[in-house]
């Protein structure tokens, strides 16, 4: 998808668009009836939308390719995850909910395991708990390093984000972790002379780390890596004339929406309270992005029948959702997530896209084998839906006029 | 398929990928029952697979193009043949199966006539039976060229293959075929300086020709084109981190795969000797190619009734295939080849995939028209075959994790 294409036959319209993404709506058959959890679903409300629909299955990167998170939205959102990478750290930030700002460099951290010579002898110092890497980030953040602040925040069991922020700072530094056991921690090199005061500060903020986690085992050290800072891309706004909104309750989300310069809105972890949020603001927006992540994370634990449920619970709620009048309703997932593989994967992801003039086609249930026979493919490139619901809501004029 | 994207994936697992090539499978209807000789075919075996399994046609080059063995069999690979161009001189090399090494030159040459003046009438000598061809080709290899090696192969009827081996050789150099009668055999020019001696060695080569060829009308004279040396491509096994093996019989199909750095093993004509084969390097593999040439020559001889029986062969095959329990299984085509046609031809070609995960679609019969309506959609790039394979085979991990 072209955005300069895009954007040069953009034109405002007094239309609504909602983009309600079921988080690794995609799946396998659970046995033994061979359906998948979307299929085995009771859902006459998304069904009735896909009679009256254009259907399909979207790919988010590229054949074959599982994506992350990040990925699977950016490329919802119309920017091609390859052309448009996040750095590791601010991903990482993203993910943990840390306000990013333009120019602070963010990185992935470790706590790890180093022998008397100074050789990692574990990478993640036995997954330590996560109130041992809370208790920890303390320590670290108690690090000072000339004309910049220092952000130290927990993730999980032993990894933690590192911000630093400050004037003149670069992402272009090279990663600390070895990558291997038996090897002493790297010194983080610059790439170009502008990073070179960055990895010096990076260099001393590792050897600080390093006295003051001393005593501390299994964590006593710290392993970086994905140096990074918030890439300059088009806003949604630039691209697609758009005012847009982003109802979910996830950082990674939130994050990855403000990262496009859409606006985030207040709201709950309930669907049921996402709607609220949908009906409250719904006047402000052109378009709304709103994030279920129920079944993801039941995929994710391989609980296929929780999957069913949350996909039914959603299916209760869509008349409301409709109850709204928008003009262009797109119901898909970021990826798929299917319970059997506990874990994103790379099959194509279910889509319904209802217009008044979306054009239906045959398909008259929505599950991953009815979609293969829709309009929109078999396995089209998920970056063709904006340029597909600014059309339906009449907001692409005609090329070569 | 970005090869790049593929390598920063790629992870390592203990699963094993069978790709059965039946060349030329895809076809046109024969009269007057209008099913092409794969829907005719009685194949109860392929059926099952693609009832259990994702289908659909795949192009090798681009749309409307008609793609040669080697394109083809690169496509499927993984190799974009567009982008990955095999100079015809090589080709030609493969075809015959000799063995080219680095920097060797390769040209395709004719036998021609030429008339007192030393111009070409006839660029293809009337077209010289084969055992003629061999005799002059023996008068050819007794030129002596100063410090480099010469093999002169004959091919077929007035075709042969010229091969130039020594230091510093370049392919850059032009074409003597004017490729128009009434006009004399062009002077072999340099692209660049670094290719003028071999110019100039060719130069030598065409006027020695004439020499040693004068009073053996029809074939008095030599024209050669299509000077290439062997590409330096990233191997297969650099991209897709896969032990890879060839079972394959006929020369040019040995040739693409040993390009790639695929490695061949010994094998008989026959599927059953190919099955064996298999079996005894099951152990030693992760990636099989298995090639079968009869489906392509019975198209090529306008058989359409041998085409089935060929086909049929083949699937009563396939259970000893898959007692060999491969994770992921893929039968397909280089390109189709339709009996009403007697030649390759530019239409997709049927492709199954089969593996524990593949999500199977509604297609129940493997045939041209059954895989419209397959999962993998009626004319995807064959380049996406592979990374497909490696995800179905849980070796690539998720991108922007």
């Amino acid at each position: 998808m072209d955005h300069r294409l895009i954007q040069e036959l953009v034109t405002p319209a007094n239309t609504k668009i909602v983009l309600l993404v079921l988080d690794g709506l995609g799946g396998l058959p659970g046995k033994p009836d061979g359906l998948t959890a979307l299929e085995k679903a009771d859902t006459p409300h998304l069904d009735n939308l896909a009679g009256r629909g254009i259907c399909g299955l979207h790919e988010a990167v590229r054949a074959g390719i599982t994506p992350g998170s990040g990925a699977g939205h950016l490329a919802l959102f119309g920017y091609d995850p390859v052309e448009f990478r996040i750095g590791r750290g601010v991903l990482a930030a993203l993910g943990t909910g840390f306000e990013l700002r333009r120019n602070d460099v963010a990185a992935r951290g470790n706590f790890c395991t180093i022998d008397e010579g100074g050789n990692v002898v574990d990478r993640r110092a036995g997954r330590i708990p996560t109130d041992k890497n809370e208790e920890l980030c303390e320590l670290l953040r108690e690090i000072e390093l000339p004309d910049v602040e220092l952000f130290v925040e927990p993730v999980k069991e032993h990894r933690f984000l590192l911000v630093l922020r400050g004037e003149g700072l670069s992402g272009e530094v090279s990663d600390t972790d070895p990558q291997a056991t038996g090897r002493a921690p790297l010194e983080p090199k610059p790439h170009g002379s502008e990073a070179s005061r960055t990895a010096e500060l990076v260099g001393r903020f590792a050897r600080q780390a390093r006295e003051r986690l001393a005593g501390h085992e299994p964590a006593n050290m710290v392993l970086l890596r994905g140096f990074a800072t918030l890439p300059e891309w088009p806003s949604f706004q630039e691209i697609y004339n758009l005012k847009a909104a982003a109802i979910a309750s996830y950082p990674m989300y939130l994050g990855v929406a403000r990262l496009l310069g859409i606006k985030t809105v207040d709201t709950g972890p309930s669907f049921e309270e996402k709607l609220a949020s949908l009906r409250e603001h719904w006047d402000e927006f052109d378009f709304f992005f709103v994030h279920v992540k129920g079944t993801d994370s039941s995929g994710e634990d391989g609980d296929f029948a929780r999957k069913v449920r949350e996909i039914e619970r959603v299916d209760a709620a869509i008349p409301r959702l409709l109850e709204l009048r928008p003009d262009v309703v797109i119901v898909t997932g970021d990826h798929s997530t299917p319970a059997v593989l506990r874990a994103h994967s790379w099959h194509p992801v279910p889509v319904v896209l209802w217009s008044e003039y979306c054009r239906s086609d045959p398909v008259k249930r929505f599950g991953e084998r009815a979609c293969v026979e829709g309009g929109l493919g078999p396995h089209f490139p998920a970056t063709d839906l904006m340029p597909l619901a600014l059309a339906n809501a009449l907001r692409l004029e005609k090329f070569g006029a």
